[in-house]
């Protein structure tokens, strides 16, 4: 820190980042002691961002020479820890006036960002900073859970104001999730136009590809030429904001075929729309689920694509940045299923929210391990004459678990994107199951060697190494059968193949193991 | 079947498929019997794939009056079970003209998808049957591993002549893995500027934005305007086949802004470019993490984005398509590496290479399975006097295993898509603590409950209790701090989180539980 002079502004604090958003962005922050006498905050804040084209070395040489002290820092974010400390300050001084100053000068997205940081009181008291210069775009950048909230401090004609400004398939999704008579209220103040237009979306099943797709496009009949399109696009006025290709049809709104936008733009005024435009072209039902959406974008390299109704009429276009999303929170979905988190969860939810959220599943994976404590005390005499067999009975469970799970996680990722079909099924079987046995054999006589010199007794190295091969065996069946059976039965392989794999390795495990002993040594 | 007349086509089989692919697509398969004394095989195929405006119903319709016998059904890909099968069966006759019928209508993804389905031999027949007709555009679609065997099985020289034919960054992504003396010996039969270029990108590190970036782009002086934009458009010859936005730039090739090819569009002749074109634009330095760079375009909804080096100067374009990918290929790599797949893995290795994948993985649990083992043997004398224990402790393992999974699960995730951040840090820490102290609260009642009924033993039901709750406070500590600290350190949480959690859960379980009753219980 510098001195600080009465009435000068002093500048404290240069962060300099480049970062992959706006080209580079500097900010300085400078101190502001407000002479004797003044009244105001004895503190101010003043940030500028500029996306410039300043290098990155030029505005080093800047905060050099003009000896400010400070760091120099890379971030990949404006949301620099510094950063957000600073609204934080402004919004405890109640200083609403430096947290506009602070936050509009952001992209929505990373606004949004912001929005998803802060605890819920410091979430009322920013979204009240911004009042009505809560921009649209920031919404539909919000996370469900977060969204809600904020729409929940917002007046219901500033969200009819917002709904309004969005692009049809933004708005869609700010409505799709609010209270039926929230929804209502909102939706009498929008134009009837639009209105309709959303109503519509909104009778498509959800996660559908009517529920993404953006109603305002560009479609023009074949007969067209090039001059007559660029024509009306330079005068024609409801237009989507941008878009990537046009749309041929026939009288009834059928679509025939599509052109890139570089393509119109590359071609000379009198030729026909119908003489350059594929004939070839992924067309999606209105009700096809999101992410067989995201899968055929992924597939075949899709900017943007035709929605048709059901009687193959072009009611709107997908575009790939709502895919992008659709990938990311499908990918996200997985994993957290994975992983035993059941519904929706994110970092900005409450304690009783997760511990909610988490009970159920725990208390599943309770029954099973009951289940295997059952198996266990079938052999309680077993054990009470030789507890080397409770010592060594975890590694043979634990062994068949994380086989069980590795065989499972390839299986339902390869089912998510895919790759796991028919024609592969029964070739994929076999091989995780000559997988199971080869590292079975492996770890059996890695541990029948161990078992065998730790407790000195070459017969319990002998059981311990042949429950070993029959666990990884079963292993490699349960992990790729369970997903395979859900997904046989429309359930989601990644919600519950986990516990039915380690419930089968448990009680598989000690069941051999016990057993076996029993039987050899006993 | 219908009947099966000598000489005459006769269709057997009608699959009516409609897909997001091409619109609607239709096969019919014909057997052709031919006429006695004529050689030849005595079952043919003939396919006919169109992608054309007829409805569902209509071809559904043909299908019926024309009295085709076979069946209908809706498939969301053209490589149904059926059309797989008879590729197949034209392999094994070796008829590699039936094979090519078939196969060279698909668009080129499908057609990769295909080879990725097939077996190891059939990859080869396929391969030779295809020829000189496979196209380069299918290379870069096929993921690593089947890459690497189609490459082998081709001629330099093929290689090199559908290097040229690619974009430059599927080029890159077909060399990058090559043995180098391949890469050269390829790279030699390339023309001079192309080759240059490919090896200046081959010079960026591996996953970097350098390398999945298109050098082909379209830049403009800020001077021009949009009349001169279109005329150069037109006249240009080396543009790329498709982009999206046009880059301004300054005499030493800085990117000063960027327009949406469809505001082009829309503009009137006259404008000059600098009026209409955004100044705030993302710049992605070439070194840049690919996976950076995604979560930029998730984040701020881009289409393509700028690349520029260490000059500031524009040397390539990323759009959207190669960032799908590497989105969806990230998140499938921490789904495996948190599912214990540490290695790439797809679903057409072999068994050996599987196994071996697998198989460190596995032994490094081994080795923590052994560590909790050694940690029961401390409490050999416990288990002897009072069996119960040994059929208890895997609940309180396994409780804490898996509080400790979801934990981490949401970690991993969170700190992949930035959402977990220093500002958040510290909330987060608490609240897992807290989500663990509550579950653990819940459950340690449950089974306190079940261990005392079952074991007619409050005393044991209160140990079992106790442990409980110490076990899953940590598994919620270990379950954030473990990833956290692994990312600290750079390394991948998704890799070694699950390993170290279910280590500290399981000896924590077992120590507290054991330790607890050799205090209370004996």
């Amino acid at each position: 820190m510098t001195d600080k002079k009465p009435g000068f502004a002093s500048a404290f604090f240069v962060e300099i980042r480049r970062f992959a958003g706006p080209a580079v962005a500097y900010k300085a922050c400078f101190e502001h002691t407000p002479p004797a006498g003044e009244s105001g905050p004895n503190c101010r804040f003043h940030t500028c961002m500029a996306s410039d084209q300043r290098s990155f070395r030029d505005i080093a040489h800047v905060a050099d020479t003009t000896q400010l002290s400070g760091q120099t820092e890379e971030w990949d974010t404006p949301l620099t820890p510094a950063f957000v400390r600073e609204v934080m300050r402004a919004l405890d001084r109640g200083d609403e006036e430096v947290v506009r100053s602070l936050v509009m000068p952001l992209r929505p997205a990373d606004q949004a960002e912001l929005l998803e940081l802060v605890r819920s009181d410091e979430l009322r008291a920013l979204v009240q900073a911004l009042g009505s210069d809560l921009e649209p775009d920031v919404l539909s950048e919000l996370e469900e859970a977060v969204r809600d909230d904020v729409i929940e401090l917002m007046a219901p004609e500033d969200i009819a104001a917002a709904v309004q400004e969005m692009d049809s398939d933004d708005a869609v999704y700010i409505l799709e999730d609010m209270p039926a008579d929230e929804q209502r209220e909102v939706l009498e103040q929008v134009p009837a136009q639009e209105r309709a237009a959303i109503e519509r979306s909104l009778e498509y099943p959800e996660d559908s590809a009517g529920r993404i797709m953006q109603r305002d496009l560009v479609a023009v009949p074949p007969f067209w030429d090039v001059g007559q399109t660029i024509d009306f696009l330079r005068e024609a006025q409801d237009l989507p904001d941008e878009f990537y290709e046009i749309f041929v049809v026939d009288p009834s709104y059928r679509p025939i075929g599509t052109v890139p936008l570089s393509r119109v733009m590359r071609t000379k005024r009198p030729v026909p729309i119908e003489d350059i435009m594929d004939v070839e072209q992924t067309l999606i039902p209105a009700e096809t689920d999101q992410e067989d959406v995201a899968l055929q974008f992924e597939k075949y390299d899709l900017i943007s694509a035709a929605v048709v109704d059901e009687n193959e009429r072009l009611v709107g276009v997908v575009t790939v940045d709502d895919v992008v999303e659709v990938i990311a929170d499908e990918a996200s979905e997985d994993i957290r299923r994975l992983g035993g988190i059941v519904s929706e969860e994110s970092v900005s939810d409450t304690v009783v929210e997760t511990t909610r959220n988490r009970f159920s599943w725990l208390f599943v994976n309770l029954l099973t391990a009951i289940l295997a404590s059952v198996v266990i005390a079938l052999f309680e005499g077993t054990i009470q004459s030789m507890v080397a067999l409770a010592i060594l009975m975890p590694i043979v469970a634990s062994m068949g678990g994380n086989a069980g799970t590795q065989t499972m996680t390839v299986a339902v990722r390869a089912l998510a994107t895919r790759d796991l079909v028919p024609i592969n099924t029964s070739r994929i079987i076999t091989r995780e199951v000559l997988v199971g046995f080869l590292n079975g054999l492996l770890f059996a006589i890695l541990m029948g060697a161990v078992g065998a010199l730790w407790f000195q007794d070459p017969l319990l190295g002998g059981v311990l190494a042949a429950a070993m091969v029959i666990n990884m065996i079963m292993a490699g069946l349960a992990g790729i059968l369970v997903p395979l059976g859900l997904d046989r039965f429309g359930i989601d392989p990644a919600v519950a193949s986990s516990v039915f794999v380690t419930t089968v390795t448990d009680v598989v495990g000690f069941f051999a193991f016990l057993g076996l002993a029993a039987i050899v040594l006993l």
